[in-house]
Order: C-alpha cells, then structure tokens, then sequence
C-alpha cells in the first residue's frame, strides 16, 4: 500500500484489512464458544470502526465513560454497559441515557454505591439497571465471589414506588491477564474469571436475585478461554488494534498489530547512533507497557513504510515532539545515508488505547487511499 | 474556592490566580535579565492562557507543531519560532503561514536541512526565515557550538532570485536540566547553555554570516540563570502551571503548581488498602516524570479538595478510567468512611504537558466561579 512521502507527520495510521481480520477472529472465538459478544469502544472510540464490529455480529457495546455512553448512543446503539463504577455525581447522566431510549447498564462495587443508586432512581422514580463488579483477580475493585457482601449488595438495589435497580447480572475483569504470556496461564485465567463469575451469578440466584447476565473479559482471556459454560457475555476492547503489549502477552502477532505511527526522519546524531524523528512521546503516549515484558520496546517498534521492522533502530527516548532512534546494529553505518532527512517510519505501539488517544482522527489505509475516520477523546 | 460537588469528574483544574503569579515570576525575571521571552505555548495550547503571557510582557511564541502555529496565528500572534527541525514535507506549510503575515522561523540542524529548505524556498520563490539549531548539552538534537559544520549549514541556506532562506539566528534548548536538582547545577546549566549559544552566535558572525537571534531556555535554566549576556530571548512553556517534576526539580514548590485532576472515589478496597478512583491514567497521562527523581509520585501527588496533600494516600497505579490510590498510613484506618463514595480529590500532575494534552478544556477556577477554557491537541 503506497503512503505519500507528502503527508504532514505524525499521523495514526490504521490497516483497515488487518483489522477486520482482528474483529473476525475475535468474533468467530466467541460464535464458536456460544457466548454473546460486547466490544469495549474505548480503545477506538470511533464510529466507523464499531461499525464494523457489529456487523461482525457483536451485540452492544461497552464503555468507559459517559461520554463515549453519549456518543455512540447519538450514533443509534442502544445497548450499552459502562463497565466502571459509577460516582454518585454520574447517576443523573446515566438517568438521562437511559431514558434517552438506551438500555444503560451500569455497575457497583459497594453496599453503598448499591444504596446510593437505588436512592437515587426511587427519588426520580426510575429504575437503573444494575450489574455487580465481581473481582475474580484482586487487580483492581469489586467484589470476591464467595464475600458475603455480595447479597447485601443485592438487597440494598431495592426499589419502590417505580423507582430504584434491577439487578441484571454480574460482571468481571482479569485485568491481570495482561502480566501473563504462557497459553497455559492465560487458559487457567480465563477459567479463573469464568468460574468466579458464574459462581458469584449462582450465589446471587440462590439467595432469590435475579442475575440473568454474566459477563466475563479481557483480550487475553478471551481469545484464551476453553469453555466459557454459564457465560452469557464476553467483553474485549485492544483486540481490534493488537498492540506490542498482546504480543508480549502472545495473544497475536507483531503482524497482526494494524496501527502504526507514521512519523519522519528530522535529524542525525551519527556519534551517538541517533535517529531524531518528529514522532515523540506526544505521538507515542507515554505508555511503556512492554517495559516489564521479556522484551522491552521502548516507546514503540520501529518499521519502515512497508511496516516491516528495523530490528535495529530501538525507539529508546522521546521528547514531546522528538523521537529518538537508536542504532544498535553495525557500527559503520551512515545514518543520514540510510535514513536521510524526510524518511518515513512506522512505530508499532505499546498499547493501541493510549497511542490512539493522542490523536483525533485514524489515517486509514482502505481501498489503496488514505481516508479519515474520526476518534474523540475526553470526557 | 468552592468546587460544586455535582461536577462530573474526572476533569483539569487550573488555578488561574496561580497561574498569574507563575506568569509573573517568569516575565519579572527575564525583564531583570533584559531578554525578551517567547513562551512555548506546547504545554497551554490555550488561546486564554498565551494572551496572558503576551500582556505579562512576552514577545511573539514558540510552537512544537505547526498545527500550535495555524492555531495562533489565527488569535492574531504574528512573531512563531517552530522549534523542532523541520521534515521536507512541512515546508509548504510553513511557507503558506509566512505568507499569510505570519513572521514564521523554522529550524535546521543539518546541511541536508538546510539545503532542502533553500532549495524548496528557491523554487517558490519564498525567503524561509531560520535558525539554526545548537546543540549545548548532548541531550538530543543540534550541531555542537564548535563543529565546522556550523558555518556549512549558514552557507547552504543560500538565497537566489528571490527565494531561499535567511539565517535569522541560533537557538538552543538545555533539555538535560529537567535531569537536575540542586541550584548550582542548574545554574551551571544555564550557563552552559548560554555560553553554548552565545559561541555559535559567534563563530557564525565571524565567518560574515548574519546572527541577530541567540535564543536558549527550558523553564529550569530560564529560572536559573545568573546572566544572559549575548543572548537575545528566553523560551520555556511548562513554568506557567509547574508540576510535580519542576518541583523535583527544585525551581517551584508544589504549592505553586496550577494544575490538578479533579477526580471522584468510586471504590475501596480496604484489604488491600487501596482507594479507587474516576481518575486513571487516561486523565493523568502515562507520564512517570518523577519516577527517576528523590520522590516518585506514581502517577501523581494526591490532594484534598482544597489542595492540601494527603501524604498517606500513594498514586501507585493506574488503569485506563481507574486510579488507585494507595493507604501507606495507620493501618486500622476505615477508608470508606475517611473517603466515601464520591469524595472528590485533586492530583497534581507529573509532567503538566502531558496531562494537559489528555484535556480537550480547562476548567478554571476564576472569580469564585468555574469557567471552561478550550484547549486544542493533535497536528
């Protein structure tokens, strides 16, 4: 696919092709293990792209903020799960969304967040629809499945007079799959969450809840899991890039990883081996997720236009809007010869939700031209 | 200053009574060191904000992408100096702002950039403005004050018939200060810098080449240094909010950083001893700017509502809409009862360029009342 040497850099390219082949596979695992499948929107944050996830056949989406909760509703999508505790000052919003038309989910952690939500809708007499964190990884909040506030929880979503929540399930995150790279430990992950969660849902249902949803995911477990018997959801968002972080993980290839940075060669230091590039940490984000992974990217993996790597440029430091290369391989190189002012690179990123974020738009690679679909960020 | 408690979070505080007294160090001081100063407006890019720089006294800005330079030169700033070497496939960009009454310096740092330039300025029959960039600490790009390259760069920037480029003079930017931390390295920084620049000015002049611009600065030196002779103007942009790494630094307090993330606990998990907030590290930025220095601050310092630290509350770590925070104080603490659901804190940031660029606004803390100032990100 030619790039023109004309484009002003940096810019977030997309390889539309190798992420469609991402949404297929993703949703053809989840076809197969018979599990309905709810995209995470706020790695892409782009409509164009959700799009194409559910024509691949994904039911509803999952969000992180409410911004996103009201972008994609104003885009037609009327399903929607905001996969983070709610802040009490949030609950009028997610009221909004929901009597917008929109079946709003959305999530407590607490007997408190539990009480404060369902006084809240028997104040405005609406009735919130409400899933349970269930913290089957002790990565972040929720609840442990076998912790006795688990029913409290339940109980405290009372409602009255045509107000208060309905429980609607329960819902998790191995959030720590991510710091794992062995198939067997990811597949033992994967059964982690899933049995955590079905067994928090049948915990729920024996004590006269109604717990119709259980709704399991991660990238890594996803694309890991064996079985996923009493699921009735998955949820997954980076799987629609891939980055290096996945590949570390080895979940997918560094060929499967369809964004770059698209930057340019602005200077030399041949004595110090560098290559300065106007693709820096502002272009990159700061994220440094292969830092603790076996292999150590730097801020990103440096490629030509062709997207094929240059094992020996290592993308070691970066200023806001400075990239710097280093040299690793033969000594006698001539660096402004190699890579004279003006050449273009691709960097592979760290993590495709935080290097998508520095941009507003995706420079995508479609049809032999490159078109622009927009992405928002912010809250 | 009251912060309505219904404020969805997370969302960027800035303090604009702080602001002001930052503004009015930095100018008080180049006035006594009888330099003009051109801000970098990178770290604001904020049209409120730069023309309170500009009637504090500054003269003209300092821009990292020329998407900063379309975007002031349409508040009507009509003196920019690009301070990153500029790519091949920019300069038709830069011509059309020159062209468009922009005075418009950009920068080379090679003879292959500063043939290219001339050549590009030749064909089009435009008189590209340009300095030449100097390297004084090794840190990143710029020729060294005493390689012969230097005059060869000034002679390839040649003008004929009507177009080419015009050496307007040298600049240089001590990035390596930000590394420091007593003040007699920095002030020593400073010199170095200056001292740097002030010999290319030299060598250059004395090889009959025009120099009338000898530009240096990074917010550490500007507040360092002893004395500027022979430099003509100062640059720095992060000193108008300062953040934790100046502070680490030693050039601010952290009382007087302007720049805090308001964010609301959603969770507790009080095994652990975390605190769960709204304010991840999609608010706050991946940038760890303090991790090499004394103090590592996560990714962040955590304050009360008023600003006043709570130093028993650690950022430790961060997922994309999730911050934790965690308790390294007396262990019998409750945590949702000392932080309820929805308690609202603020975090100082980092590095306050890279948290900025998470905001597409300010929310400004003026005359007792909130105010949203825009903010632009992106190329």
């Amino acid at each position: 696919m030619p790039i023109p040497s004309a484009l002003e850099t940096p810019l977030l390219l997309l390889d539309e092709a190798q992420m469609q082949r991402n949404i297929d596979r993703m949703q053809a695992r989840m076809d197969a293990l018979g599990v309905r499948f709810r995209p995470h929107v706020k790695t892409s944050k782009c409509a164009e792209i959700v799009r194409r996830q559910l024509a691949a056949g994904a039911r509803g989406i999952t969000v992180s903020t409410l911004k996103e909760a009201e972008r994609f509703a104003a885009e037609g999508i009327d399903d929607i799960l905001y996969a983070v505790a709610i802040a009490p000052a949030k609950l009028d919003h997610a009221m909004r969304l929901a009597r917008e038309g929109v079946r709003f989910t959305v999530l407590v952690e607490s007997v408190a967040g539990a009480a404060a939500l369902a006084r809240h809708g028997i104040e405005r007499r609406h009735v919130h629809e409400v899933m349970i964190e269930i913290d089957t990884d002790g990565h972040r909040s929720g609840v442990r499945p076998d912790d006795t506030v688990l029913n409290e929880i339940a109980r405290a979503l009372r409602t009255e007079r045509g107000g208060g929540a309905r429980l609607a399930g329960v819902m998790t995150h191995a959030g720590s799959s991510y710091a794992l790279d062995t198939p067997e430990a990811l597949a033992r992950m994967a059964e982690q969450e899933r049995s955590g969660c079905v067994r928090a849902a049948g915990r729920l249902r024996a004590a006269g809840h109604p717990c119709e949803r259980v709704s399991v995911g991660s990238t890594p477990t996803a694309l890991s899991a064996g079985a996923l018997d009493g699921g009735t959801e998955v949820r997954a968002g980076v799987y629609v890039f891939f980055d290096l972080v996945m590949a570390g993980v080895g979940v997918c290839s560094r060929d499967e990883i369809a964004l770059s940075v698209l930057c340019s060669v602005i200077g030399h230091r041949e004595d110090a081996g560098w290559v300065i590039t106007d693709g820096g940490w502002m272009a990159m984000s700061r994220d440094r997720g292969t830092q603790k992974q076996r292999r150590d990217f730097g801020y990103g993996a440096v490629c030509d236009l062709h997207g094929h790597p240059i094992e020996a440029l290592a993308f070691d430091d970066a200023n806001q809007e400075h990239g710097v290369l280093h040299w690793t391989g033969d000594g006698n190189v001539d660096l402004a010869r190699r890579f004279p002012l003006g050449t273009q690179l691709r960097i592979l990123p760290n993590h495709a939700c935080s290097t998508a974020a520095q941009f507003d738009r995706y420079s995508v690679l479609l049809d032999g031209k490159i078109r622009e679909w927009p992405r928002f960020n912010g809250w």
